[in-house]
């Protein structure tokens, strides 16, 4: 294993970013100014961007540093693409422990590259220090959309439909059961003998530690040529996105508890830990799903998409914001979505 | 005093950020959404970033919060004017450690917005999280240029006349002043009593704890119609920079002792701690001054710029990087720059 302090920092900054090659005609000047150079002609230009601290937003003990790596650049791409625009450029700032060596952060950087391959997005950029706590992974995300084409949170109009892709849950569940297998592991007098119990359970954990970002759905509304009334991505938990999207709209809602897409490994899941379903799928976050309205004519085109369910509908401020149950009866929803500070 | 777990991190969000106003026409859409939004019509965008982390960036026992958070929107904006550009908006991402209070954010990011009404930028966006171990500050900052006005590093030809804005020097003298009274006070026995001795010191802690960036020095050469070949400003210290100009520019340089500008303060400083002078100038860092190269044939207007001095000029490669000192002797220039790794 190589020390980075053998490296140093500009060493190890070529070390990581000698051979990237930038593939879009948007990035002019990539690693090695003072600034990456941009070049966007008459495109509209979306900012994002999300941190990940260790013992915060991760735990080292489960997640492997390339699958790290490659979550922090997709909650980045998440949010452009919930702007209904296409994730073009990163930058990425690492905090780095000192006791990591060069091989760990090639690790690390080499997920961040699969994901930039796999969604066409050039690194251009970051900062690299030395950090005396914890691993800090900060990623700004630059992306492109037509003027006329970006999505906002407040245009849900009355009578839209509320539409989600994917099925949710599932990322919140994986980490139960890896928090799980974690406390196993840390109690078992030998160690050695433990092997995590992770069979018909690949589904939840790759949703929790790989997740995608919804770029094929941006690309099959396009095709389709539906423009979202409003669209948000689903990170802190359904029910905290909805009262997003109402709130800015001025709106309220209606979503239905049986139209909520739920994978059969999330419901097992949750029967397993004898926790409440519908909760873990509106309260979970980190599905990194697309959440938006579609005028109410629209509803023969989103009915056949396979990739999105029809959840609800939007109201009238008036009327709040609900989950209406199995059973008919109505809850106004509550942002439990997760908060760092607590 | 407020604590942050009492407001979450959307109150926390909300308090920091319900009354900005956007003031940039390039800002479209600021915080709020899952990205800010931009139109930068047909210039190009500079991108960059900078982290700060507590304990290898800053000292809490003797950086103000509001300082630090000037500084953290400076060193940014110091990027964006070191490609000839204008900074136009940041996006900040803090990690708060759980033991800070909401008072001390809103100090923490009073001295951000300050720096952004000063220099005209817009803060649009960011992300929030609690931190287990420090404080953590990353901010982006985006700029424009117009595509023919971009000044990167590279372009430096032989005989261009090296530039160099204000002095070198006082921030890493002011450093030590402020390291060696916090050993005076952890020391003393009796801590009321400790009065740390500033007198006549003013200059050299400013340049430390509130810099500034050189948006000056960019209109001036802007008014002169100059546009450098060169560019990059002095972050790591002149050494480090000049490496960097002339590796990037595939050139050689000769850099004269006796021309380094130095403020009387960062000479005073430096007897009193017995450091050697222009060690302290060429290595000492965090000077955000500009470092830039002209054509020669310019050098009647850059002269009578009060804010520049030509310190020396490029050379052919073969000729290496050096320093030519007061009994013209030359020696080889190293970066001696900062490594947080070490």
């Amino acid at each position: 294993m190589t020390s980075i302090s053998e490296t140093g920092e500009f060493g190890l900054i070529h070390h990581l970013t000698d051979n990237i090659e930038l593939k879009n005609t948007s990035s002019i000047k990539g690693v090695g100014d003072d600034a990456a150079v941009l070049d966007y002609k008459n495109k509209q230009i979306l900012v994002t961007t999300d941190v990940l601290l260790e013992g915060i937003h991760f735990d080292l003990v489960y997640t492997p540093l390339k699958h790290l790596g490659y979550k922090a650049a997709i909650v980045n791409f998440s949010d452009i693409y919930a702007m209904n625009g296409q994730p073009k450029q990163i930058l990425v700032t690492l905090g780095i422990s000192k006791r990591m060596s060069v091989e760990s952060v090639d690790d690390l950087y080499s997920g961040i590259l699969l994901a930039c391959e796999q969604y066409g997005v050039d690194l251009v950029g970051g900062d690299t220090s030395a950090s005396y706590t914890g691993l800090t992974i900060s990623i700004t995300c630059i992306g492109e959309a037509d003027k006329d084409k970006v999505v906002y949170r407040n245009g849900a109009k009355e009578n839209d439909l509320i539409c989600v892709s994917g099925d949710l849950g599932a990322a919140y569940m994986g980490l139960q059961l890896l928090e799980r297998e974690k406390a196993v592991y840390l109690n078992a007098d030998e160690k050695d003998a433990i092997q995590p119990d992770f069979a018909s359970k690949e589904y939840i954990l790759e949703r929790q530690l790989k997740p995608e970002a919804r770029k094929d759905v941006i690309a099959i509304l396009a095709e389709k040529g539906i423009v979202p009334t409003s669209m948000i991505d689903v990170s802190d938990g359904l029910s905290s996105e909805l009262l997003h999207l109402c709130e800015q709209s001025k709106k309220g809602c209606r979503v239905y508890e049986e139209k909520i897409p739920i994978d059969y490994q999330t419901a097992t899941m949750a029967e397993e830990f004898n926790m409440n379903l519908t909760t873990a799928a509106l309260n979970g976050g980190e599905d990194y799903e697309l959440l938006f309205t579609v005028p109410l004519d629209r509803y023969d085109e989103v009915k056949d998409i396979e990739e999105i369910k029809v959840i609800g509908h939007i109201t009238s401020p008036e009327q709040g914001a609900c989950l209406v149950t199995r059973d008919g009866q109505e809850f106004k929803l509550k942002a439990q979505g997760w908060n760092s500070f607590e």
